[in-house]
């Protein structure tokens, strides 16, 4: 057999463009390494994190690259939006669901919804109606109306990526399942905000249009959410029915895999929000299938998946960091530099601005429906929830391409203007936010680890008593003592008899119990394999 | 954010294009989880493994897509050689070298290189001469001697991932070895060959052009296995000096995949054999990185690396099938279907000739050099490694794609019946060779499970005396006599007194234990990591 290093012999146009591609591949390869192996040098390093490590090491091989082809424009490193949205937003949104908390995402649901789908209107409305009235007094070409809503859109969507790196889900979980949440909700509403702008005759907005809004947006939630949950169903009865008694590892952990990917890209088909799909097979998932599986099968998934999403996240800040250097975007700003500051700056105020602008009132509603304190969302926990969704990343950018640019080519001045806007404002709010917001936790909250499992935890001291959403029960109460070690046994009692959700808790859970574990399987509906476990530990040591 | 979905609703060519590629993503993606539950549900079966099932449901698609589009060619099928040389070959490749029986592997070291190397040329002399023979005779276009060079170097290519699937490492240890390292070696032998026909000038074949040749298989067969062993101590290194204290698993094994997959794209960016790297890194991974690393690492590498392996093998074989029903390959062979009938017969023919050509003397050579009866390769077991060596598949199609087409077309006569006949001899002696190996195997040698542990096992009782050159210990007693209940205890110390080699083992255990081990780790040479062990039993039981 002979491998590609033959094609090198013969120097035909197509085997040097197989040959860049072997080169742009070890490119790629040795950064991801080199962002790994220096995101661990620095790991505790409290201003950084793997993002904006891999943003900066981006942006120098830009410099690099640059430098080498003498100012050239290096087409290898132009960003493709099909690349995030097929191969690497996947992996990181299934990740999220299979490892999210479930219990305090399921019960935040109400806010996580009314922050998702109408924060998302109100902070698109306000930055579209500012870029109207800010652009118009700048020279930066002709926009239509669908522009600037388009624009309102891209700029309201939070990066659910960049709030996975800077939140941390053992720490303060509540702000956490908010606004990564929020994020999550945020994609099927954009989805229909972007699909109506586009159909709908937008200069007759009536109460009717409105209503349509609302129809499709609940469809599309609800079909999503329903896809999820039934591919990760269907993964979850073949493997209890087919696979009992003669596990197979590799094909368990393929089907898993495949399986969520599929929920993705059948969502993709149907024009539905593939990422509220495959973040609800990742929880379907991890409640029932993962149960289903062996042993090895339950540490190879947890960790695969994982490593997956990593590598995802890496190679999406190392690609946002060498993309922003690409020249032919830059030429038009070159002729106005102050023209694209000005619109960077402008719409950096808006997404703060629109973002204020829901934060503080849907949470001020929301305590006002919510009777104990210990429920309501403080002025500091609002000003990080305020602080933390105000990334803007890797989908902006892919939006913004999407809309302004065709096949990665910025023309037309104003597109080109729109382009290098996005970058700034991307990569500005990733540095800055996400070098600030750990240190702003820290600052704003200085017990925010006891304060929020004091808060999220005395909600449901039922995760020590009574069975809870997720399928804790009473055998591992020795895991759940550790990670509420910083809650007394008595406010647990105060809670739960405060609790008002209980009652949907327990009725799930007893649903679960009746219907659901036995056909779907579950901890403590299948019978253990215990081969796989003792097998695996003792070939572990021996070899691979 | 929003996802492809809003790309739908604009029907440009750009996004019917990514509609499409969506459109194959989840017929791929389907087709591939019925591969698994059917391989599933059929592996009981003594006929068919995975590769043939996913032949058979490649194939069966490529009618329906026929049958769909009405006979017209779906471009989407056409094999592309870049993703299977880049993508699927690496995971193979280096997961059966992480997996591989090292032991087993080094003791037929030599015979293993004598088959490959000399092998090789001899087998594609004898396919190349035969074709020059009788292609003349039928009215195929005109082929000049470099494309006939070309044929025998495509037509001698064994197709390690088919032998993979066929033998079975455990049940027929020294078969497996001997065909699969065959194989590999076979790829540098292929490289030098195939640039060499490139480069000299073949009208004047001298012994000086053949030192030339030897030398620079000496060469690419050094350095291509040095480049692998250096990036796989290199990663035990790193992983053993850095993460000491703080491991973390999902950097681990990130930093595992990436650097195992630098190797061969390294490879091949310095013109080496890839696989003939990818393969020794995966070797010095098993051996010294894999026990520096957790213990949830070392289940998930383990386990991911087999998944991964074994979904690039199905997706091959599914890939094979579909693309075999290509219609514009087949439209010269329809004018002249007797013509095409012949030419698949004759390379078939000089296939299984060119085979039987050094596979008996080789073996007749190899056994002259062994004393001892029970190491010698009997009748029976030359009847294997001939029959098993014959399966021609993806590699040979991604050859003959490369030599015989420009982008997927197929427009000269004589090209068009290479490639028919290439997918013929692939598609029969998959079919075929697959389906009759396992029975052959049963036939020849009904308790070949006993003979080959004999043999294998008799000529190695240190691996329970004495230190063992895949490291293992005296401690790893137990799981030893599990692989070896066949052999009786006196045979071994019969075999302990006859064994020849054992020195080298010897030294180089004394070596590796002395400079090595101390060095990059290894068992019993890194400190065990308990917490990891623990803490993952405890978490497995409680949630993802």
């Amino acid at each position: 057999m002979i491998t590609l290093a033959s094609h090198f012999s013969s120097l035909t146009s197509e085997s040097s463009s197989q040959f860049a591609s072997v080169i742009s591949i070890n490119i790629i390869v040795t950064l991801l390494c080199l962002c790994i192996v220096i995101g661990h040098l620095l790991e505790e390093n409290r201003w950084l994190n793997d993002s904006i490590i891999a943003l900066w090491i981006g942006f120098g091989t830009g410099v690099v690259i640059l430098f080498l082809t003498r100012g050239t424009n290096s087409h290898l490193l132009v960003f493709k939006e099909d690349l995030f949205f097929i191969y690497l937003l996947p992996p990181i949104i299934f990740n999220a669901g299979f490892q999210v908390k479930k219990k305090q995402f399921f019960r935040n649901f109400v806010t996580i919804m009314i922050f998702g789908a109408i924060g998302t209107v109100i902070s698109s409305s306000i930055i579209s109606l500012g870029a109207i009235h800010f652009f118009k007094k700048l020279d930066i070409g002709t926009f239509d109306l669908g522009d600037y809503l388009a624009i309102g859109v891209i700029f309201a969507a939070t990066d659910s990526v960049c709030t996975l790196q800077v939140l941390n889900q053992d720490e303060t979980p509540f702000l956490y399942s908010l606004v990564f949440g929020e994020g999550i909700v945020n994609d099927a509403t954009s989805v229909v905000l972007f699909n109506a702008i586009q159909k709908l005759d937008l200069t007759h907005l009536n109460p009717e249009a409105a209503f349509n809004l609302l129809g499709s947006f609940l469809y599309l939630f609800i079909l999503s959410t329903l896809l999820g949950a039934v591919t990760g169903l269907v993964s979850a009865y073949y493997i209890k029915k087919f696979y009992f008694g003669r596990h197979s590892t590799d094909r368990e952990v393929a089907l898993m895999m495949l399986m969520a990917y599929q929920s993705y890209m059948f969502a993709e088909l149907f024009a539905l929000s593939g990422i509220l799909t495959v973040f609800f097979c990742g929880i379907v998932m991890s409640h029932y299938t993962w149960h289903n599986v062996t042993e090895s099968s339950r540490t190879t998934t947890r960790h695969s998946f994982a490593t997956l999403s990593f590598l995802a996240e890496i190679f999406i800040f190392l690609y946002v960091g060498m993309d922003a250097l690409d020249i032919e975007k830059w030429r038009f700003v070159s002729d106005s530099p102050g023209t694209s500051v000005a619109v960077s700056s402008i719409l950096m105020g808006l997404v703060m601005f629109g973002r204020a602008a829901f934060v503080f009132p849907l949470s001020f509603l929301s305590n006002l429906s919510k009777r104990a304190d210990s429920e309501k969302i403080d002025i500091k926990q609002q000003v990080v929830i305020w602080w933390a969704g105000m990334i803007r990343g890797a989908v902006s950018m892919a939006l913004a391409y999407h809309k302004f640019t065709n096949a990665g080519h910025t023309g037309l001045r104003g597109n080109a203007i729109m382009i290098t806007s996005t970058i700034t404002v991307c990569l500005f709010s990733t540095v800055v936010f996400g070098l600030l917001t750990k240190p702003l936790i820290r600052y704003l909250a200085p017990r925010q680890k006891a304060t929020t499992s004091m808060l999220s935890d005395d909600i449901t001291p039922k995760s020590v008593h009574i069975p809870l959403l997720d399928g804790e029960q009473q055998d591992s109460i020795v895991e759940l003592s550790e990670n509420q070690q910083d809650v007394p046994r008595a406010d647990s009692f105060r809670g739960f008899l405060m609790r008002p959700t209980r009652t949907v808790h327990h009725y799930w859970r007893q649903f679960d119990d009746a219907y659901m574990r036995p056909v779907f399987g579950g901890r403590g509906f299948v019978p253990f394999v215990p081969a796989s476990q003792t097998e695996s530990s003792s070939q572990d040591l021996s070899k691979p």
